[in-house]
């Protein structure tokens, strides 16, 4: 998850955006349901050539493995503004305007496309689906109304709610953080909001509930006081967990961590450092997380290692299936288009068994410099192919027994005699010692990297 | 602490090392005890302008409160080889063998370079003082020898042992890791090694025992158990710190925390990341931290970032006070000779009320290209004064009292009211709502970090 | 140079705008011209401790040496909005329409600031000062309005425009490139904007005109020609160089490099870059080059490292004097605080014997956080005392003669012998093989690079 | 090309190497030439699925299109060694020693090598393949026996020698440079090597001859005159190309850009700061480039855009296949096993024309830990296929002509009218200004960026 700053963005368009508020409008003409054809030419890109939802792999349908999902925010939101341009993605249906109308409208043409794209979960910001009011009362009644219309929609569509969050970063009290804020009047607003915006999931049937911290870290450790901060961050968290059980909310909560930027230091650097907080604060019961690879990337590690650590620690609770470039050095929220980066995260999840409650959630962004509607359909497509391969591919690496079957023998000596007992803990130092005084010196195995490598290769 | 291959890199010199042989052979002359001189001229080098070891600053004297140290590894043993070049660095006294004899001389070279350097403290690891026998009796055998010689110079000098640290990455064995290695024969090894270097370092009056993985993490997640890996590493460190109460050992156990390299992805990535270590095993009562800048750098943090960090969350146990290049990414092992960096380091250590039984160490080494004998003190001196100057600064920082009352006040909303009751965790969502609800919107105040940045600048 | 795209950042006031139209209208009450005093308190940021105009370094005052210049874009059109949140800079002057005469109030406004602040030039974008009309002509007529006041405003208060520039990547019709975009019409849209521009600059009094090409460069090279993009920016760098002959513009032309951001890979990716391009299309007699550390940084140099190699090659026209984060990946634009950093960048204008008709240009913007009309003061303030500071030290290391003497002494072989023939030129492989052959093999002395870093220090 | 240093990498193996010295000894027993077999099991890693070389791909066989090297250096003389650890890499041949004996079993055994790998070019450092002596005569005298039995095995096995270089990094005299060292002396070293180098690669009919600058840069700006060190490698680089034509040798010259590592900043950072170093100079017209991928994403640019901007200039020579792991920042020479980024890099060549006279070389090493004889074979088998099925991608995409005509319609405005005289020099800023006020606002195409990267994966 990340950028949005829904108000800046708004852009109109030249057409007249009042023509799409029937019911009936149709957003995306001339565009049909997606098919699936697996031989259609290359140039084709309007086709899903390796999502088939119904095919089954590993026993379970790909529908049931991927639990892809769409984010309002970056592709019913997003605007194409950057810190150096203007807007450049005008949709016909959105006039800028901070109306509910206009609102309603964009929510509307989110269903169509989710429908038409064939996905079955969606995504939201509080901020993103209804527009803040002049109080908190107006923008609360403003969510109630959008919620009543995302509730007809999703029973209408058969849809569902794969998370929400809420926004604590784009509005300007929340420059210096939101539960980690100098201003206990701000943390105040934080949890208020967060109460509303769980509530509203809750009613919307959200599988889970997710936190980014864009603006809970540090810009300068001269103005800082780290520890009170994540003191507070701590306080907000257990009093979230107290209310999602006050009100019956059965959706796991999410902490989603990213390393920098906004911030010049997020407190929720990475999977690790989280879990770190969430031992320290005693809080590991009660969230668990959500891994955006692009995050992890920005945090100097290899594309699937926070996938990869969350799930070794039992907390890996969902995924925003997104990419950047490896060259540059802030979130570019790019769809997902290498199978073998997509493959390392599904060997994950097959591993541990599926992602649900989470899913594979799109928090992606088109280009700015895409600006038909088209590309929206395209980026999905491309990205939801790239999972289906990777999920075959690993499907095939399981299947095969390979990987697993020499990494067995290669760990093979912690299953018996004094292996066994490291793993177990019935050793100590002493016995260890008086062991290689026995044996002699061990040498080391080849650990055979360009051959998983090339093997990896093999199936792809 | 970082890079050590002992035996590859022992490099000879044309001269008669056995000149050096004698008691009283002297193995920097020509140069004296560096003096202090604050008035020296700028083309001066060989003087300490700012480190006054018995100048009082908030309390304490300099040496009390930097309590430098001086490793052996770099210093000593390291020739400038680097993956691109051979050895530039000969030392007259170092013949190049893995003899006891040329150990002997390193070792008196040290203590004569410490003393004419004026500092109190030293670090090694194992296989730096003592070169490996053809078993493990016999490498044990040697190091006791080592270590005589060792006590008999600290007893002679008064020159104490900061820490001492096992080399666990060096020898071939350890390819695949030690304690996170595949095979349980070489887990038993490094604890046997781990044993004996611990016996040692109690026996030397060590004050701390350091523990840095180099091969705990891997190349390629193709053939890797991450979770099997760091259970073995657990276990490692519960078995160190059984033993370490079995003997009677008092110092701190420390581990230092390094991103990557030699290896893809070290498991000790950074603080917070070993923090989620201890908390999930449990070890967090008996292991502190050792934080290198240059590695916190590395993890993609500011500078002083791990510093505060573990201090924060009470787990600064030392500093290797080193530095790299921002844009090279790998470790330099640069001397320090950023003051303001430095400041913000001891900004912290004033603090937490000082840094001991941990110390400043210098995991520093001169530059391959830095050959000359005088280089050795010229680098020490020139880090010890960008120290000495930073603690100076930091004082006048903490004296002025205009840091802490400005940061004060920008919390002090906790510090009543509703705010008191978040801090106290005597509040919820609810009541939280009320107050907003009641309250109105808050309004961001001014961060003013450019303010903060100026006004630090003013105590340079 | 960097990030501004005008409208998308026009935020209001809740204050009446309209009360700041009067031409005596005071827009900082309250604050003074910032007077020079090097006694001045720590806690005190609103006086300058370094920077004293008319004081006399190596024969020229501050003011000659430091030619320091604000620039429109971020002081006066900034809002703090980033990716992630709205804006958060409102000045009371500024109701954030896209009017005449709010652009008035703007200008006015700044040039209070500048004289205030005691800085002798500015710099802007045509779009900054100016807001777009519905048509070309509109725009066109809009910036000489614009223009008739700016050049009222310089003759009363006699600060000069360093230099002007085009908006080439604000405006969505550049998303692609401006000169290097795929549609001519674009080219050639982009051309009759600097046209403009470059006539107004030169109406001003512009001592340059630079280009800063954000959006020439590639996203994916699956959609691009690289050579053919480049040859269109050259065609557009030569029709630019005969324009401004053409016209009589007497002020150097500039390009500003930049390795990334916004796009991935932008064509002026460095110094050496831009050199390579100027030399291959024979421009390089038309083109110098403005630096900003900041993208230096970015393209993965040291921070004075373009400035050094731009001088070194006869390029170095001018300098944005900002700064980013190291461990950031995307350009921060802070204002410049590390004296180190700036006295490597003095050091190198000294040598030159100057920057002009450059300047030192703080390219640069308050954090979004520093929300007071005084943070805009203060982070200029520090940022000039952090350069007076340095050009203090760069002078007396020049004084000293020491590192002139030193480095002489380490080239002195190619002063004489073999080492001039090499010099200049007329020997050959041959004659080198048999020099050797003859001489033996040579040793390499220390390049002692700690004890130049700790003389160094001596001057800080 | 990169590390290497040949002595102390030297390592021993516990068997009788003397026992390979019969000219009929074999020293990879057990394996056979490596077969072409596309249906071959998953697990299989010592075949061929792809590379098949007398596989006609758009009018060339594979082997004409791919003209795959074996590196000497990294494959039999890369020990394991790392700044962290001692060798691991023990071959049964190599005894350690510095003999001609063993420098002749490595060359056999290197024979043996490429030829049941099936790949028909070698490039080797002088230092790699012959030991140094006493002096240069005798180190000449090494160099000229080990080339006759070079040239015999060549013969015998039809194996060529696609480019020579020397080692100008090594040795310790290199340490501040070689051509660009401070001290003549050396300078002349740098060139008597390379003048002998040079013989030697043109008796065993070298295609080409390649330069790296490892030690050619700075390592603080301090101590150095940049653009003084930069006359002299032109020096050194106008001396060589006109030995090359004084002895006749007719391959090209390359030189290999590398942004750091080993020194901080190396003067050969990127293809384009080559170019500009080569134009300022006026050797454009006397060297190419030899492009390696691991250097290109330290120098933060995108895996193939060197090879693409080289290419764009008409400088493409040669490239050094191999890939670093984009979370390192340092060079890890790896195996290629990314097909995406390998057919990137085919349809650059493909688009050329070919890569003749120059070739892929696999300067790539294999793991420290890949500690088998068979990983040899693994890692080039791996990478092999890797580019085989790359060419194919590549010649599928071309054959489609959908990337073609796609982009030639992108940029088909300069193909006529206004666009036309933009391409060819003709117009100028008032003419397009005219254009313009004529023509009305032009908007800009979508980039459709996604679309491009679905239909490149369509190809995969």
């Amino acid at each position: 998850m990340s950028s949005f700053a829904p108000e800046s963005k708004g852009v109109g368009s030249d057409s007249d955006a009042s023509s799409y508020d029937a019911e009936d409008a149709v957003f995306f003409p001339g565009i049909d349901k997606i098919g699936f054809n697996s031989s259609a030419g290359h140039g084709e890109t309007m086709v899903y050539r390796q999502y088939n939802p119904s095919e089954v792999v590993l026993g379970r349908t790909m529908e049931e493995w991927l639990r892809f999902s769409v984010c309002f925010w970056h592709t019913f939101r997003g605007t194409g503004a950057d810190p150096f341009g203007f807007p450049t993605l005008t949709r016909p249906w959105d006039d800028g305007s901070n109306t509910l109308a206009n609102a309603r409208r964009r929510l509307r043409a989110a269903f169509e496309f989710f429908t038409k794209l064939g996905v079955k979960y969606w995504t939201f910001h509080d901020r993103d689906i209804s527009p803040e009011g002049a109080t908190l009362e107006e923008t609360n009644k403003n969510l109630d109304e959008m919620a009543d219309l995302a509730l007809k929609l999703q029973n209408k569509t058969g849809v569902k709610l794969l998370w929400g969050t809420s926004n604590l970063f784009a509005n300007p009290m929340y420059m210096n953080g939101a539960a980690s804020n100098p201003d206990a009047h701000i943390f105040a607003y934080a949890a208020a909001q967060v109460k509303k915006c769980m509530e509203v999931a809750m009613r919307l049937g959200a599988q889970n509930f997710v936190f980014w911290g864009g603006r809970e870290g540090y810009h300068t450790l001269l103005n800082t006081d780290v520890r009170m901060e994540q003191n507070h961050l701590a306080a907000f968290f257990r009093m979230a967990a107290a209310y999602k059980k006050k009100i019956g909310f059965t959706g796991n909560l999410l902490i989603e961590p990213k390393p920098k930027e906004p911030a010049k230091h997020q407190y929720d650097y990475d999977a690790m450092t989280v879990i770190a907080f969430l031992k320290t604060y005693g809080l590991d019961k009660e969230y668990k997380l959500n891994i955006e690879p692009n995050h992890t990337t920005l945090a100097g590690h290899g594309y699937e290692h926070d996938v990869v650590m969350a799930s070794a620690f039992g907390l890996l609770g969902s995924v925003d299936s997104n990419t950047g470039s490896p060259d540059l050095g802030w979130d570019t929220d790019q769809f997902p288009m290498d199978v073998k980066n997509s493959t390392q995260v599904m060997r994950v999840i097959i591993e541990q068994g599926g992602l649900a409650p989470g899913g594979l959630n799109f928090d992606c962004k088109v280009r700015r410099e895409s600006t038909e509607l088209r590309d929206m359909f395209t980026a999905h497509i491309g990205a939801m192919d790239t999972f289906a391969k990777a999920l075959k591919v690993a499907a095939a690496m399981k299947n095969s027994g390979l990987f697993d079957k020499q990494i067995k023998e290669r760990y093979g000596s912690f299953s018996e005699g004094i292996g066994k007992k490291i793993d177990e803990g019935t050793t100590d130092f002493e016995e260890l010692e008086a062991y290689v005084m026995g044996k002699g010196d061990p040498v080391a195995a080849s650990g055979r990297q360009e051959h998983y490598e090339t093997m990896f290769n093999t199936f792809l």
